[in-house]
């Protein structure tokens, strides 16, 4: 038997999801848990719950001032740079395929943090090819052949079947993580699904 | 100087609330924190931003499953009963004006304790008023005072400028925790608010 396991769901263009890309490995590793990585798209999943693509947040301008201050305050205490995006959210279909393409190289999750890094600390517009392929080299991996590998058939598959798993799951934010039959929401319950995979 | 405090603001018919009312209070002590109980109304805060009083989680399926699966868990893991009950939300109207009333004297916290438990853990209608009336005397309270406190205009009056402070000082759910000008959403945000009131 191996380590214990937490699938870990993340949306690109999703705040709190940063936080999570940026810290849950350490978090995770320090008590012998390992971490599945799986990126997915909010956006059908938030079409099919709401009846529109864009994030909650925007739509609630309640709940998006509180979150916009909410993360602020988390990446400071967490020691996480971070710089409200121009656009919110960023469209992040290329970038989701990108992720998922890098995933499958040792270097892979470099990649998905330095985007985050990109979309959430620098103010760069990671839906734009140019940049993305900036980033993509900056972290180490060669954009040709990620990006080539997000257009090919087999990417898109496996992002939308991600994406069809989160939403079977009951999935409805991100990022979320699942152990087993259970369902954790929210950056900050990541702790109680670690509990739950080592049987605490 | 007296200690720091954190004010908590809860809603009767509140899932999460009733962790809070549960176990809050134990928490703060233990850190030389102070807690001002708040009772408000959710029903005017959500007219206002999703145009209906209902609560988001009959609103949205998934986020119901997951709500109710979670406040199930986190009870279990604070040791708490818990037992769905047969209608959610309750109508708090009555509840929280008897707890405003409650909350003037030095009985009050368990009242409002008594009327949560009823709620979420003995399948018992806070909605009506024989039981309500039960559930304070169970507590050691006074029924017909605290029902006749409800009904005056100075309780209604108390109870509408605690909803109006939560709606100006941007609550959009419960339990909210405030310190000066942070807003802390959440029962497992009250580890954040007490670092802030203490200044760590």
């Amino acid at each position: 038997m191996g380590a214990p396991t937490v699938t870990f769901f993340f949306e690109i263009a999703s705040t709190y999801s940063y936080l999570s890309v940026m810290t849950a490995d350490a978090e995770a590793e320090a008590r012998g848990v390992s971490l599945i990585w799986r990126p997915f798209l909010l956006g059908p999943i938030f079409r099919a719950i709401h009846g529109v693509m864009d994030s909650p947040f925007n739509a609630q301008p309640e709940k998006g001032r509180y979150m916009w201050r909410d993360v602020e305050r988390r990446a400071t205490r967490l020691g996480l740079p971070f710089r409200r995006p121009s656009t919110f959210p960023r469209n992040p279909l290329l970038a989701a395929r990108v992720s998922c393409g890098a995933l499958r190289e040792p270097s892979g999750k470099e990649v998905v943090r330095a985007i985050y890094r990109a979309n959430f600390a620098e103010g760069r517009d990671i839906a734009d090819e140019a940049t993305l392929r900036a980033i993509v080299a900056e972290a180490g991996a060669d954009p040709d052949r990620l990006l080539e590998a997000a257009r090919s058939e087999a990417i898109k598959a496996e992002l939308r079947a991600n994406t069809e798993e989160a939403r079977v799951l009951g999935i409805f934010g991100a990022p979320s993580f699942v152990v087993g039959e259970e369902l954790y929401w929210g950056s900050d319950r990541l702790h109680d699904a670690l509990d739950h995979a080592l049987g605490v």
